[in-house]
């Protein structure tokens, strides 16, 4: 399969070969993979999220068994939920902190592949590795500056700005901003731990079943959970426009239907309230779009993220999609 | 005076030496001048702002004149108010759009010095500029990331990220983010004439005159308006620590006062609410500081974008401080 153009297929013979490690480091799994300069994916895994010690020994396994196969990797790019510690000069940098998930708060990510691979690695969070899916094979293309959201579980907004993942001093967490109260939800106390109602804590997957009784997907289109959810991320999508002022914002994760982009939309233009000519003007349907990178937005984001850390720049001329790099069929095509 | 080390003099020399302009283009005046390569300012003017029309026309006569004596500016950098239209792809580019200043909105600011001056110019938003001046100068030095807040006529927010100010797809409206009202403020409607009772429409200096019956300055420091003043900027801090994560937020402008820092911090600090142990570390007094770059910030950082829109980097040698720069005694030393 033709990967990469006759450019950069030359740029690239200019140097030594190289191949690159990922991860997607997800509550429930933890895909891992390698893949050669050119965007192939030559091995994966997918391991279930257990226990660190369980979790990261297989996954370290496999990339200790991929180099037997292929070759050392050049550098590992993580992308993992959090929060995590990303302040280089933190004592607990590389670490997953304070998070809810049983046995993981305090794991060194960092530390267990520095130890078991000792290759150079670079760690961001889950949504600015997919963010940087987006900007390579998806609606974040061509952009310099945009958001990744997605609304799951939890709420996490991914930044991408000058072309590069963003986390100012550490990894961001706009999902916990403050949002005003929709119209009828007055008294819904919200389920952020340490919140209570931001927007996390009103708006997540888990905010909706505790305030419906049901689980969103059960939730029928024309529900008022709907409209109320579109408040809240047209909430989240003017602060975002007007505190990073992002060419797009992606909007993806499984609380989202078809139907809530348009209310989105809708929504946040209302908040905007005809503020400043340039923000009149926006085109909505091309300012709040959902994903096209795919579910693997993310593991494709953490191999460019290694591909990044290796030679200073995003391997652009990488065709491979998200969306096939892991059907059995494409992988060692 | 000896303006930049040997390294930074040797790099220099390599290249023929330039000058550079730089315009802070305020609400009341217009400072304008010309810096050489190392910093020292060569020639400034102040220039009431009264029409569009008398004031450019004053600035850009000041830049001829200025180039006769001192032969041809390679660059000028304008810091201005706005909101301005930052995006090159729009037709008014360059434009101040919609300010309620009488007689300037539509004032297209880059063809009037493009016509008169014909040189690269670069444009960003005053707190842009300013942020750049306490990069240079102030409480942003070494710092890849960090927010600029003024507070006065308006909040505005400025933001510099990996080294470089942004501004995503056009300039940043931070001031006009939503907040959660203060205890005790439930009735006031705000006075932003888009949003009613944004950040800005709540606790800026027009604000604040509004809902106490006087003017900002005229309260005394027990006055309940600074605690609610404060649980306003720490929405805006926290929000900016969620959104953009800084390694600092500066806070300045007319309204801050000294026993005000205190105050935001403490209200930051209740509102973060301990969530994640990186920012529950947070050295509040580091975080939330007030700005050390002097009152001209926004004229020496103009001056730096365009040093920077030259060479493309920073001017990081410079040694002349803003607070000193446009006093007579220092401007030729």
């Amino acid at each position: 399969m033709r990967r990469f153009n006759e450019v950069h297929n030359k740029v690239i013979r200019m140097a030594s070969p190289f191949i690159i490690g990922g991860i997607e480091a997800g509550g429930t799994k933890f895909l891992c993979g390698i893949a050669d300069e050119g965007g192939t994916i030559l091995d994966e895994i997918r391991i279930p999220t257990t226990t660190p010690v369980k979790t990261l020994a297989a996954a370290s396994d496999f990339f200790t068994q991929a180099a037997v196969r292929h070759g050392r990797i050049a550098a590992l790019g993580i992308g993992s939920f959090g929060p995590l510690s990303l302040r280089p000069a933190a004592c607990d940098y590389g670490c997953i902190t304070s998070t809810p998930k049983p046995g993981w708060r305090g794991t060194d990510l960092l530390e267990h592949f520095r130890h078991a691979l000792g290759v150079p690695m670079v760690l961001d969070t889950d949504v600015n590795a997919a963010a940087a899916g987006e900007f390579l094979f998806g609606g974040g293309r061509g952009l310099d500056s945009f958001c990744y959201v997605t609304v799951g579980t939890g709420i996490g907004v991914g930044l991408l700005i000058n072309g590069a993942p963003s986390g100012g001093a550490n990894h961001l967490e706009g999902g916990h901003i403050r949002v005003l109260r929709a119209p009828g939800d007055a008294t819904f106390p919200g389920i952020c731990p340490y919140h209570g109602d931001c927007l996390e804590g009103l708006a997540c997957g888990p905010a909706m079943r505790a305030r419906w009784g049901k689980p969103a997907e059960d939730l029928a289109d024309d529900h008022p959970a709907w409209p109320m959810a579109a408040h809240y991320l047209a909430e989240l999508c003017a602060t975002l426009t007007y505190t990073v002022r992002p060419e797009r914002i992606i909007v993806g994760g499984g609380v989202m239907r078809p139907h809530m982009y348009s209310l989105v939309r809708k929504a946040l233009e209302h908040k905007l309230a005809g503020y400043d000519a340039s923000l009149s003007d926006l085109d909505m349907v091309d300012y709040i779009t959902r994903p096209t990178a795919g579910s693997s937005a993310g593991f494709t984001g953490a191999l460019a993220l290694a591909f990044r850390h290796v030679t200073g720049r995003w391997p652009m001329h990488w065709t491979v999609r998200a969306p096939d790099c892991l059907k059995p069929e494409s992988l060692h095509s």
